[in-house]
């Protein structure tokens, strides 16, 4: 594909520095705050049920991450998201662990009736979960979907009317019409916790500065990818290759992304 | 001035490693344990109310940052903070987000009505919000409050008998009647999120061990400061510099102080 | 001795990859769930009641660290170890800060009583506090027990039935019967917080492998402390620190172990 999209998108969210407000875990909650800096965001993070509707309000973005939930977040996550559905503001949700018990399945099947959400991004194992076909989660690692993922996610984003995300080696992109396939990225990002969270907090950075959710979504990937790539070749392990993420995530220019976005359509 | 003050008061931290009790956000949580320890302190968290009291009354001082508020959390603050008190344990408030939503800026307004605050460190736009300003505060990034910033400071710390801590480019620090302005810092703390937090953990650690609040609060930030300018000549990015700046802060001696610090009077 | 069967048991935890459920603390938890990673499992935290039953049935090994508890999280460490006991699960437990607040100590009596505990893992003062000795914890600081610790762990291991861990510049780990000491590990890894809590998950990653309680706990302090030294090499403050531990965790290779490991009898 052309890359100037991806790279003009990187390049607008630079430079409008959107308010991202994040609803999500204790455990990779600081590394969503750095690398939304380092895509060019302004992290929020704000969970009780008092101001979580109001800060939504103020924000031009908001991700909803289940990694521990519990009641009461998922009430605060269904607040803000309220909020943000009225002001028209995207709402990006990460089903971490979905299928892997009862309650987080249930909690994301809530959230995705009671709110009108932009994009869903997971794993292959999250997503089939969500999508209805047999799959399998252990702990929040996917052990993989039963089917095709593209038709699956197809499917399910045309039915929903969501824009759907499989992250995975090749991660695919689709509003149930458009597939786009985003291959950047390095095995080294499985070696470190967070980084599917920290690529949902990217896509909600780019998510707030187009309406295009699925060009938004792969410019998220390409660009994180593509800095996972270069961190690796820095990296002689997980805590080494962590330092430099965040170092190639905040150096990236657009023009990076220009030459080195590896997107096709699928 | 005669940096022979800040330069003792690193070196008393270091000697005495307080014990710095924190109720704060789990955001940044990690780091300030951490810097914490850089600075010469021993930190702990607790923030369940059956215990808030008790671990703050065996503290030499309290940190109250409000950065993932909620109800539950405010209630151990004030438990905390009234054994503090009692104790004479000095508190310093980050009143984080302040004026983004009414919960946040009426959280803090009943924190600085129930309990004696020693030192006050925010934003410009949190300060002002409290100072009752016309100020702006986006998410928890300020947008600058209306006035001077050092009347503002100035009068808000003499009528609230409290030492006040606006953080920028030149930090303020006054206690309605000295005024010391910090020079030392670097633009790369502004893209990590956590500094201001860190910022607070260190004067929390100063403030154990001195009572003059104004010269504890301009150690802190100065010493924190020089360690981020020479944090940033050894970084490439946010990743880098996160790793540089505990490394810098920990091998910070009173002697660099003595010879960096670049305070002055307002 | 001879290292062989540390070795294997590093191996065997590479090529299991097994499921390690927390429920710990938001100040470490990050530490936690990637040093899981770097010692060879697949970490999930999850802390609502509504799951941890759920999530503790899937897992090899379930850790309970009381870093930042509260009445919720204690319910939650119930439930999940109730689950655990009935699965056969082995469940180890770090009692940070046991001792300083009557919360801590009577929380750990509680999960004490209440479940089977496979390994208890604290530094002198939580273990001298739980085994009912004269002690003292400062924060979550040993400030050290009354008594020779060897005594004192092997005591409260045959009395309770449980693998008693004592960690320190030499680690005890006893059954009651067996005495294991072990010697590995480097001054750095106390500058850095959240050392004590990845031990612990590193603790959970090697039980969840092997039934032999002191070889598991053995194997996992001489590979942690193993990568501490090395890391410690690499470093020159906790920022530098902490990014080669990771680093150093993960490459370590059971060979390493065999080689380096240093543990006696005791």
């Amino acid at each position: 594909m052309d890359n100037q999209i991806f790279s003009a998108l990187l390049s607008q969210a630079r430079k409008q520095r959107p308010l991202v407000h994040h609803i999500t875990n204790y455990v990779t909650v600081n590394d969503c705050a750095n690398i939304t800096i380092c895509a060019g965001g302004a992290p929020v993070m704000a969970d009780a049920w008092e101001e979580a509707g109001e800060m939504a309000a103020l924000s031009s973005a908001l991700v909803l991450n289940i990694g521990t939930l519990n009641s009461g977040i998922i009430k605060s996550m269904i607040f803000a998201g309220k909020m943000a559905n009225e002001r028209k503001i995207p709402i990006v949700l990460d089903p971490v662990g979905a299928g892997a018990t009862r309650f987080r399945t249930e909690s994301c099947r809530r959230l995705l009736d009671e709110l009108t959400i932009a994009t869903v991004k997971g794993n292959a194992g999250e997503i089939g979960v969500l999508a209805g076909v047999d799959s399998k989660v252990r702990g929040v690692d996917s052990e993989g979907m039963k089917g095709d993922p593209v038709t699956v996610a197809r499917t399910f984003a045309r039915n929903a009317g969501i824009t759907v995300v499989i992250s995975g080696a090749t991660d695919i992109i689709t509003d149930g019409e458009r597939v786009l396939l985003v291959e950047n990225g390095h095995p080294m990002m499985g070696t470190l916790s967070g980084t599917g969270c920290m690529a949902t907090s990217i896509t909600g950075v780019c998510a707030a500065v187009s309406d295009d959710r699925v060009i938004a979504a792969a410019t998220a990937l390409a660009a994180f990818g593509l800095a996972g790539e270069r961190a690796a070749e820095k990296s002689r392990g997980p805590g080494s290759f962590k330092s430099a993420l965040f170092d190639e995530m905040a150096v990236l220019a657009p023009a990076d992304l220009l030459a080195g976005a590896r997107i096709k359509y699928g």
